[in-house]
């Protein structure tokens, strides 16, 4: 790829997480879809926090997650995604501003307040999301920077910034500006659920060219093309999106790029604590490979070294130096 | 002991933590005494947030810390300490209560803003912590719920409280009615600078006897009686005071019980992640043991395997049930 001064940008909601242990009973009682984003507004945010154990909170965000991924591994990452001028806002700020990305989205002023995810991980590691978007509902155009978006080799989106109401405005004047740069768009599904309220959409951004890579696990590929079948979601997916790579959890991933399909194993780990933010550092990883110039094969093998890091630990983001495992692992 | 509401009442400053990883030279660069509790101001809290790395927030507070790990071992506990009404006051209030502590102090309404502790883990797993007290220092005697201390078989004390103005008039009055109710006072040393600034009042309140039991590790112990010899300063510890627990990180425990001395080895840990609460957890489980009539030697064990909990990952706090890990200790 040419010489940008960013490796990617990340557009996505700004998010807070609050972490709790919670057993598989408990979510069964309150109603939460195991192992998906739950979005909830203001009263039954107080309702979860109510009955939810002790936490702990860490910034988070799925594209957030991405941009702090990049940055650990030495990539150069900018970040798009609005939180309030409140407590919760500064720790996202500091959290993302420290990790050394790039972001200067200006923060709402007033209600509603930063966004949180109440975020429920079973004994089995998986993490069960309820998003309360908050201040994320006010992110739209005036928020794009079409110098850093120009300046950016790919410009990444989630999914999930189809469900507060003006993001896909700016998703789609950010891409408009990063083609008309030479640059790329990629987008990941984010959540099964997420691509069933915007299958439509999702598909006629990959169909008409405005996104050219593709991020989503198994079961968001699936949903995609309404299939239990894998491979006949892979041979959909090739038609419509120039190169896609998918997660895989233990199974590793996949990478789609027109008639090519590379497979990497998942990299070992020692004991799977919380799956948070395993698609995202998955990304994070993926993207610092193809904005270095490296293999297809590369790219898949980092972006399995980062989500390996991610998921030993509570909190969504990496706890140590990803440029350093990196460097050890000989990828 | 006798049968009471309340195990433990523990008493302190209720601090939320902001935890980030950082490297010696940080320390040394920004004028941080490694593995202590350094007090700092709110221009130098807004300093040292501005150059710290990505963080994670977590309730912590001392007493705070060994009140959650009383729950969390099964017991009874009640804690008093000061937040204000404010967001990081709203998350110390629910982890406490979710684990189980009995929690009812009244906010302070207005600034200061409930205090936080930056704490930097290095390499070694050692914290090192700076402080901020905000509403810490409005505790005092009013908070103060008789009923509740004449209900619990031991009020637990930080010698951190006699940091802010007032917290040592609750202390005070608190010793009383525990003292008129048959009940027992401890009181942890909590740091060696911290002993160095109130040496005279904490060996004050052990020969005047208004505290019965004494936790401290070894560098406080030997700052308490200006040595560097711990054979010296356990012999002047018994003259001083009925029942005292000295921890020594990987050497274990030892309890001075009048003239018997009792050595207990470390817990076995696989990796030391973050020594940030392992006194506390150490007293929260020494005391659970004291309370429910368990052996000075049994004592020091649930001390040490609570200890080894919480040393084992980030953050103050248990990620499990101790209860669950005692059970399965045969302790």
């Amino acid at each position: 790829m040419t010489t940008s001064q960013f490796d990617v940008l990340t557009v996505g909601n700004a998010i807070v997480d609050i972490i709790a242990r919670a057993e598989d009973d408990f979510l069964v009682r309150e109603n939460i879809i195991k192992a998906s984003m739950n979005l909830i507004d203001a009263d039954r945010a107080e309702h979860l926090y109510a009955v939810m154990g002790p936490a702990i909170e860490a910034s988070g965000g799925s594209a957030g997650n991405t941009a702090a991924g990049l940055a650990s591994l030495g990539g150069k990452a900018a970040y798009f995604g609005k939180v309030a001028d409140d407590h919760l806002g500064e720790i996202f700020t500091h959290d993302i501003r420290a990790i050394g990305v790039n972001y200067g989205t200006k923060p709402l002023a007033g209600p509603p307040p930063t966004a949180r995810s109440m975020i429920f991980v079973t004994p089995d590691g998986e993490r069960s999301m309820n998003t309360y978007l908050g201040a994320c509902v006010e992110l739209g155009p005036e928020d794009v920077d079409a110098d850093i978006v120009a300046a950016s080799k790919v410009t990444y989106f989630e999914g999930y910034l189809w469900d507060p109401p003006r993001a896909k405005d700016a998703f789609r004047l950010a891409a408009e500006i990063a083609h008309a740069n030479g640059q790329k768009v990629s987008i990941t599904l984010s959540d099964p659920f997420c691509v069933d309220r915007y299958r439509g959409e999702f598909l006629e951004l990959m169909r008409n060219g405005t996104v050219d890579i593709i991020f989503a696990n198994e079961a968001e590929v699936k949903s995609l093309y309404e299939t239990s079948d894998l491979a006949t979601a892979l041979s959909s997916i090739k038609q419509d999106v120039g190169l896609a790579a998918i997660t895989r959890s233990e199974h590793g991933s996949m990478v789609v790029n027109g008639e090519e399909l590379i497979e990497v194993p998942a990299h070992e780990i020692d004991v799977l604590e919380d799956t948070t933010g395993a698609g995202d550092l998955y990304a994070a990883g993926f993207l610092f490979g193809l904005a270095r110039d490296r293999s297809l094969t590369d790219c898949a093998h980092i972006g399995g070294l980062a989500a390996a890091e991610v998921i030993q630990h509570i909190g969504p983001r990496p706890q140590v130096e990803l440029k350093d495992l990196l460097a050890q692992s000989g990828i």
